[in-house]
């Protein structure tokens, strides 16, 4: 009975993508069910191959160019132009990414998103009418600042000059003068794809969650979010947007969602834009066993993140889900909708040789994962099994 | 259907006792299936722990005593006298094990079992009719040569000079003295167990093989080799055994099995001299599912280790074996009668992390594996399940 096995990772961070992942635990699922149909959906996120992703799926194709990264050097990006022609994709990732800052310059006060502003002038240039901009994986802090900066608003100090790139500027921002903004944004549907548990500013706000991440001391977390504060209040004062402190997806991508909302943007979340292109539900109604991965499974999984969507959406089918991750942290237990998972090392290894290896071991570990399942599926009288599962409560 | 769970595990080399892996992986067990009976089996197989589990399973009792440990100083040990109190178990790990041997000192060419001899007599002193001698995890490559110098036999280099300790001098023995033997060993059963995969000389000859674990430079290798074939020709020369290099055993615990064969002593199947004693057969046939663990299971574990023991004893009764590991190598997948098998590692960790954390390890994965056998026991019509297991010769 496990003749339909649905496929749905996203990406694993720094080391494979969602294509990858699912090549190599649809080669898993092989090795132990060599006749079962095996339905491959890479998931995107917003982030890392969100563009290429979409291009592919949609009949589209990608438009390459040179781009700001976000260390203030020309990198090669593009943007995606879906099969309709009159939607392109901006993944910010793609010219604004974590992986496109050198280890040694991870320093989220300096980076920018000017480049993303750029991308859209370029989408804009080729006449479409919906720009969707995907957040995820960004190596960035300014609220979109940078972005707000290339598509023509001037960021001024008390003092009326230009602020430069990066977040830690923010807390000089005395005025923004929107004047220069390119006319053709009112005109275009610009729609960001976000987590919605990213928000920009307090307790849970994105430089707090997310600055650590990005190489931030404690002092600078601090900086920063004094820093978003000022801009969340300058862009309602100057722009006249609402109060963006405090929504849902304002703090998406180092409050990149903050900015592009002050310009209009409707800030959506990421999985209810991006998987219906993928027709995930109806695939995922079909499916025997439902198998999801991501690099980590932990806390921050049922905060949006791919295995949880994909339970969340499996289990409205009553749906089995199996999930993988290359780390188990505190709260893998407990994503809901997920009935068994597994981390994906064979021995102990550094990270620096898991990221190497993760394709032949998430293999490797799907098989594994698919020989136990079949272990309990050959048990004589399985209706009889009457094993519940721990409470969520403990661990 | 899994109402009854039976628990066999090896201990974790340098890490857990076959008990404490047993206790691991039974609380993961009760964390899924509140409601089964867990039938926990901590299993020996001659090396660490087996004294004190033979006794605690028989009712016996250890004796502790002081003697020579494998680099010549003084250590704290232990024999146990079975409850029928006719039989005496040495383990010679207790008196001669690797872990005995401070990492600085790892030399095999100058460790000694002259400890195990010691031991042999002060069971003699208690007037058993049996010693039982358990090999496995050695820190000597010998031959026994030590055990006999501590029974009384003279080893004699060509000038007439007694050797000193350490298998490196049997380069230079010309002839054995036995005519100082203990005459107690005469009247006594003496039994061996080891894993027959062992043998004593030649290209698969325990110097070659297991050597280099215990520390050996491919030089030391060499040397030791020459050693061990001199000693068997010496052991059936001077003492008129039969010729011992090849046979099986010959090289349990640096060739122990080979000096102890020259003074009668039978050397006999580990498993089927000491898991009589623990009623396995009986226990596994009533088993709904098995769960066995070994600190690895690699292409050494089809040769004489646990796991792959209880899996083939398992298959008899026709019952499912899960089978955990800290380290999953080359060969993992095919160890025969075993259906799922699983690593530990919830993350990428380095090998200390992962022994001093091995039994939360251990639960937690025990955890995961009975999640994913559940999920495929629930999975409706599971009798139409098709897959099949990966062929051995594929790698």
């Amino acid at each position: 009975m496990l003749s339909r096995v649905v496929v749905a990772p996203s990406g694993f961070k720094e080391s494979l993508s969602a294509q990858a992942a699912a090549d190599a635990i649809a080669d898993g699922v092989r090795r132990v069910l060599p006749e079962a149909l095996i339905d491959v959906i890479p998931l995107v996120d917003g982030g890392e191959g969100t563009a290429a992703t979409l291009a592919a799926v949609t009949g589209g194709r990608l438009v390459a160019l040179p781009a700001t990264g976000p260390v203030g050097e020309p990198v090669g990006t593009h943007f995606a132009l879906l099969r309709s022609r009159d939607t392109a994709v901006v993944e910010m990732a793609a010219v604004a990414g974590l992986s496109l800052v050198p280890r040694a310059l991870r320093d989220p006060g300096a980076t920018t998103t000017y480049g993303v502003g750029e991308l859209i002038r370029a989408a804009l240039d080729t006449g479409v009418q919906r720009i969707l901009v995907g957040c995820g994986d960004s190596g960035t802090s300014d609220g979109g600042a940078g972005a707000l900066q290339a598509l023509g608003a001037r960021l001024l100090d008390a003092d009326g000059f230009e602020l430069p790139y990066g977040g830690r500027e923010l807390t000089r921002l005395a005025r923004i003068d929107p004047a220069g903004l390119d006319p053709r944004l009112r005109d275009v549907e610009l729609l960001v794809a976000c987590n919605p548990y990213n928000i920009l500013c307090g307790e849970r706000g994105v430089a707090r969650v997310f600055g650590p991440q990005k190489g931030a001391t404690s002092a600078q977390v601090e900086e920063l979010s004094a820093g978003l504060e000022n801009w969340a209040d300058a862009l309602t004062r100057d722009l006249g947007c609402a109060d963006l402190r405090h929504g849902p997806g304002t703090g998406a991508s180092g409050g990149l969602g903050a900015g592009l909302a002050a310009l209009g943007a409707r800030l959506l979340p990421r999985f209810d834009v991006l998987l219906d292109h993928l027709d995930l539900d109806a695939r995922l109604a079909r499916a025997d066993l439902v198998v999801t991965a991501e690099g980590a499974l932990d806390r921050q999984t049922p905060h949006g993140k791919v295995p949880a969507e994909v339970a969340r959406r499996a289990k409205l089918y009553g749906r089995p889900v199996l999930a993988l991750a290359g780390t188990l942290g505190e709260g893998a237990h407990d994503v809901p909708g997920v009935d068994a998972f597994s981390g994906i090392l064979p021995a102990p290894m550094a990270l620096a040789e898991a990221l190497v290896r993760a394709s032949e071991l998430l293999t490797d570990a799907t098989e594994r994962a698919l020989r136990m399942i079949l272990l309990g599926a050959r048990l004589p009288a399985h209706a009889e099994v009457s094993g519940t599962q721990r409470p969520s409560s403990v661990r």
